[in-house]
């Protein structure tokens, strides 16, 4: 994080070279639309920069070339944090990123992202398009000039990377760890130091050792950092992410003088990647895992029951207080538990039945698959 | 099914009545398109329905309206399992189905819906995305003259419904029970009777004494149907089809005709509901058990695990079987088995960890959602 500033220097720097032509109504008048995408992931990161390029590309595919999207990875044009001021001031058009980085405006962010003892991704979905999620987002994203959408996600988040396996309570108060979002809340009040490193800034982070530990998002990722070379255990599950969602956003203004065809191209193009990138990962991750075993040896470890259920009890009662923060925080919160409370039933006879029944660890059909 | 034939006469009647205009090359010729989509499902079959008529009315839309396409539910136009062979003649361009229901034509099409002790949803779309499926699915339905992709699907299906709680291996004697694809082929082998009866048509077989037993999808559609008024015992999980996958196929020779616009209109159309049916159905199934458990008192049963372990073995014998149907059903199975056997220890680590945990009946949180 420490860079953000610079990052941002620079983008203000290339901005007043690049913004020579303003953007909005008369091009558009001309029917034709130039866009700038920031994200905040390193170009490299295949999977979540690949699913920004393709919404991107997709944007221009299904316009017909009438709107042409440029995307700038993090660090390019701006730091990968600085993406929601720089969409809300309208200093460019549209970013792909995960919203919960920006939970110091509102800490409601988490609930359009992931949090903790939460929903699954296409739960998370299903409460954005039938739960009344989607209205509230949007309530929150206007207040900042934004209007943004559901844009891929990354699944079931592992537990992360660590020296030595957590085996006892006492083990977190020896972490410095990076970790976003309300599962860095829920460790901090167990003892835990946390940081919010971009993605770009992880290794280094951990060379330096600013960090001793650490969670991305899952094997597909954390193979291409090279974590499984550089910290001995890797814990299972998440508790913290089980249904990230990405995100593409767009300057309020220039959504709001869109007309429906194109609307529907912005949110067809951040649809597609719910199942592209949400596919890309799902299996990615399992290819990546059998990777990381053949190649490293690595061997997960799985989080204790003891210490899941206090970071599950943790977790409950750090994502409920932010129903004290204000008026929209509650309706936020009581929104999404309402929405989990009417599923749990259903997903404990029909995922989690089916699953520890077909994968668990020494379950009676492993060896025939 | 009695009535295939007769709605496949109305069908061509129809077809008669109104195909005085050939639909091809002279109107694409002028750039405008009229496609015809039968479903194999009933017109107030509200989320399978819906998402066909949604896919429908997004062509149209990301055309800019110069493709039409106009919604024929099943027995409307022809009977809910003629469509392959209308799409595939050219009779009409479009289906919106589930393509295990023309195994008879070959097996594999079971791996492209869904097969017992398979794939979950994400997993199907990895599959067929990064693991060569939609490969051999093309391969196989260029034979019968359709192009298709996986357009939404119902995610993790239900056991079914029963006179009462199946206990022992020997209560399956006694059913005659409505199942399609490979899952009632492992019912068969277990000694149950089981027909596919096409959706619209399954009360009135239970009324008719034709079926003892059925299994549809899950709680937001047997809602609809009323089965909780009419069998008394729901059983879960459902070992038959994890992941089922709809398909919206399209008329090859109209495909291999169609500019690389209009294919990615119709890919584009076909993947929003990979996000948008599967967000209605995850969502729809959790709120539709929970008003079945207030107004019929419905309380699922679990399967016996010796009994889930038999379905599992069987399933596992079964599936793979389709290997010595032919080269094709062999490489199929290859595919499908190697994508499963490398995604098994992380959907172990991740899915089946998180959800036992969160939402196991009985577990330590449940009281806190």
């Amino acid at each position: 994080m420490t860079d953000t500033r610079i990052n941002r220097r620079a983008a203000l720097g290339a901005l007043a070279a690049t913004a020579a032509a303003p953007l909005a109504a008369p091009a558009y008048a001309q029917g034709r639309l130039r866009w700038r995408m920031a994200t905040s992931w390193p170009g490299d990161l295949a999977l979540l920069s690949g699913g920004a390029a393709r919404a991107a590309a997709n944007i221009a595919a299904l316009s017909d070339g009438r709107i042409e999207v440029e995307v700038f990875p993090a660090g390019t044009l701006m730091g990968a944090f600085d993406v929601h001021d720089a969409v809300g001031n309208g200093d460019i058009e549209l970013y792909h990123t995960a919203e919960y980085y920006f939970q110091g405006k509102h800490r409601a962010y988490n609930f359009f992202t992931s949090v903790p003892l939460g929903l699954l991704m296409t739960e998370q979905h299903g409460w954005l398009r039938y739960g009344g999620g989607q209205a509230l987002w949007d309530e929150l994203n206007a207040q900042h000039g934004v209007k943004s959408v559901a844009c891929g996600g990354t699944g079931v988040q592992m537990g992360g990377w660590f020296e030595q396996p957590i085996t006892s309570m006492e083990d977190f108060q020896s972490l410095t760890m990076r970790i976003p979002g309300l599962g860095g809340a829920v460790l901090r009040e167990l003892g835990a130091n946390t940081v919010v490193t971009p993605a770009g800034d992880i290794v280094e982070a951990l060379f330096a050792g600013d960090i001793n530990a650490l969670e991305w998002v899952g094997p597909a990722d954390d193979l291409h950092f090279g974590f499984p070379k550089l910290l001995a255990t890797y814990m299972y599950p998440g508790f913290q992410e089980p249904g990230t969602v990405s995100a593409m956003g767009i300057t309020k203004r220039v959504w709001d003088n869109l007309d429906d065809r194109d609307r529907l191209i912005f949110e067809t193009a951040a649809d597609m990647e719910n199942s592209q990138l949400c596919s890309a990962y799902y299996g990615g991750n399992g290819l990546a895992l059998s990777q990381m075993q053949r190649e490293f040896g690595t061997r997960p470890t799985r989080v204790p029951d003891a210490v899941f259920d206090r970071l599950a009890e943790t977790s409950m009662r750090v994502r409920g207080s932010v129903a004290d923060d204000d008026d929209y925080g509650r309706r936020v919160v009581e929104s999404f538990t309402a929405y989990q409370d009417a599923l749990v039933d259903w997903t404990a006879d029909s995922f989690a039945n089916y699953f520890a029944r077909r994968d668990a660890r020494g379950g009676a059909y492993e060896s025939l698959f």
